[in-house]
């Protein structure tokens, strides 16, 4: 058995970036920035006022002194002029302030009558200014790679970038092997299943940035198996759920060897989902999971969400694992990583005593993977550990 | 003024659960379970082995025990018969187990010769059985609403439920007003910016499972904001930025109670994001935001969140504040709630210093929204104050 981390270690290196395209900015959210792209102007591109009030020189700002009222400026219509001693400017929040101003007083702090206006509240030290490229500077860098945000994609419109370079969407199929399986709206023989693992893997994988294609269930014959993988031509990466592991009814290794892959078997010292079949076929990366539906899922995680991250050009970590203290007891664990079903509410973390890995309505009410050490002993409630939040 | 609590009520009285809508089950992921849903059978729908190994009587299993094997059960093809005494069946994970048997004995337990198997490894206490309906039984409820995550996708595919009845998406209509804005990769004038609250905007909400159209800039005149009032028919929630407040150059209003909404105006003892206007027009919500870019974006998290949520017949609020240390300390708050732009890592909580609401550089580098109760008291480095994270 070889320890998750090296497993891990073997998946990435089966993938790398993919090509870069172009995508409008209003389709850019939840895509990955492939290269640094930089503003096309300062923001705000002219000394702008932070409020609305009246632009006037700082330095005869002061309690009780007035104004005249030479003109106006708005958001979008500059004042063509300049303020000179004595004069005012009527300015709105985002207008350009007028040559001469330095200070907008807010127009709560003034009275007006007719064209003239007197201070009547002591303004505050803050001249409500924006100076120019004081949010960016023309040519400010956005660095790749960077998973854009609401944020970022707000900041790259104000930047006048109306299309950004992302990298593209990795191409997953999903083929789910086995005899016993008929898809959703079926009608299962008395020894068949539902298939549920392509089901839950696609929804996981879009919600990285992939594009997910459930192709027909493989039966348990080269022949099936055969048409599987042809129909999995131009994907990425190919994913099979069963058959993968060495036993009696796995020709998935088989097929997919006389289909030119060169395969590697992982006993992996991982529960759930201990054996896995790794390797490259027809320039797309391969990756044969187990067929029980909690261990496809868990594997999804721990080892899929890496590849389609590293393939978008993301750190392969989504984050950094959380720490939580355990509302009970766990024995101690056995020679493997245990990913157990949890829960935690309150900062408190419960794992479900029932880790079956057939459990989907177990996984389902789970919003957390506790992770364990191998040979990690026994813990106390109060106890903190590590986990994955799902 | 009036607190954030009482305008995310008045917001929220404008809206509710929109109607339900079947999708296919591969296009679930992220939607709204409108209406609770019953599970189609039972799962396992027969007893099941958890294990590959041999199926036998669990009176007759100790060491040195031999078996003879009289067939094999694998998934999706049940061995049709009955294990007598002395008798094992093969039997693979997922395979029904005969009649007759009741503890499957883990293949590495055992020695195989020819038809007969001898027990050489003491068997666990565990039969490596899974009870039919163990995970779920026929008619189990997944119950609404819920937000459909990958493993609830698993799990409504396990219970053959090929299509499921969703919350449609609410359609929002954005609109940017004012005469300062040019869209991303126009050409803009000397005083003019880019528009960007639209772009941030979309993709937040459609984050959240909105569909959001940008509709062409209006100008600050009463004819171009009919138009666009006019475009943004159909949608469910009619969203301007700009020009929402009681100032000179606030036209929205205006036009808003032309075309037949009954307004209200918000002084909203909040920072960034004091000004609203909300209202209902012609069968739809209307929310008016404050133009600056960063009162937008905050206003989006803190009131048009929530409306989305309760469109989709969710809780308005996505998840609890969280709490964290404070990495340094803060001056006392003044008399409306403070959204500040800051940074969660590792476990702490750092404000930025310039908190000016145009900085959408500052935003995009926040991954957390501070937040400050109106007069809150100075806070030293290490108190735990509340965030919304980003």
């Amino acid at each position: 058995m070889i320890p998750v981390s090296e497993a891990r270690g073997h998946l990435l290196s089966l993938v790398s970036q993919l090509e870069t395209e172009e995508v409008p900015l209003a389709e850019a959210a939840g895509r990955v920035l492939a290269r640094d792209v930089q503003a096309r102007r300062d923001q705000p591109p002219f000394t702008a006022s932070a409020m609305d009030g009246y632009a006037v020189n700082a330095a005869e700002v002061e309690l009780h002194a007035m104004f005249k009222v030479i003109g106006e400026a708005a958001a979008g219509h500059a004042f063509n002029g300049r303020t000179g001693a004595g004069q005012a400017v009527r300015i709105f929040t985002g207008a350009p302030v007028p040559e001469g101003a330095s200070f907008v007083v807010i127009q709560e702090d003034v009275t007006r009558s007719g064209n003239l206006i007197t201070i009547t509240d002591t303004p505050g030290a803050n001249p409500n200014i924006r100076p120019r490229g004081g949010d960016f500077t023309d040519g400010q860098t956005v660095s790749a790679p960077r998973l854009l945000a609401p944020a970022d994609i707000a900041l790259l419109a104000a930047m006048n970038i109306p299309s950004v370079p992302v990298t593209r969407r990795p191409e997953v199929a999903l083929i789910s092997t086995g005899d016993e399986l008929v898809m959703p709206g079926g009608t299962p023989g008395p020894d068949q299943i539902i298939a549920s693992n392509t089901f839950g893997l696609k929804a996981m994988l879009e919600g990285l940035g992939a594009h997910a294609r459930i192709l027909p269930i493989a039966r348990d014959t080269e022949s099936s198996l055969r048409t599987a993988f042809e129909l999995a031509a131009g994907a990425d990466l190919v994913v099979t759920i069963g058959g993968a592991s060495v036993g009696d009814h796995d020709l998935v290794g088989k097929v997919a060897q006389d289909l030119g892959m060169e395969r590697s078997f992982y006993k992996v010292a991982m529960r759930p989902g201990k054996p896995l079949m790794a390797g490259r076929m027809n320039g797309a990366a391969m990756v044969g999971l187990p067929g029980n539906p909690v261990s496809a899922m868990v594997c999804g995680h721990v080892f899929l969400t890496p590849m389609i991250r590293t393939m978008l050009g993301l750190p392969p970590e989504a984050q950094q694992l959380q720490t939580a203290a355990l509302a009970a007891p766990l024995a101690e664990n056995g020679p493997r990583e245990h990913y157990m079903r949890a829960r935690v509410d309150g900062g408190r973390l419960s794992a479900f005593d029932n880790q079956d890995s057939s459990l989907l309505s177990i996984l389902a009410d789970a919003n957390a993977l506790l992770i364990r050490p191998p040979k990690d002993g026994a813990r106390s409630a109060g106890d903190t550990v590590q986990y994955l939040p799902l």
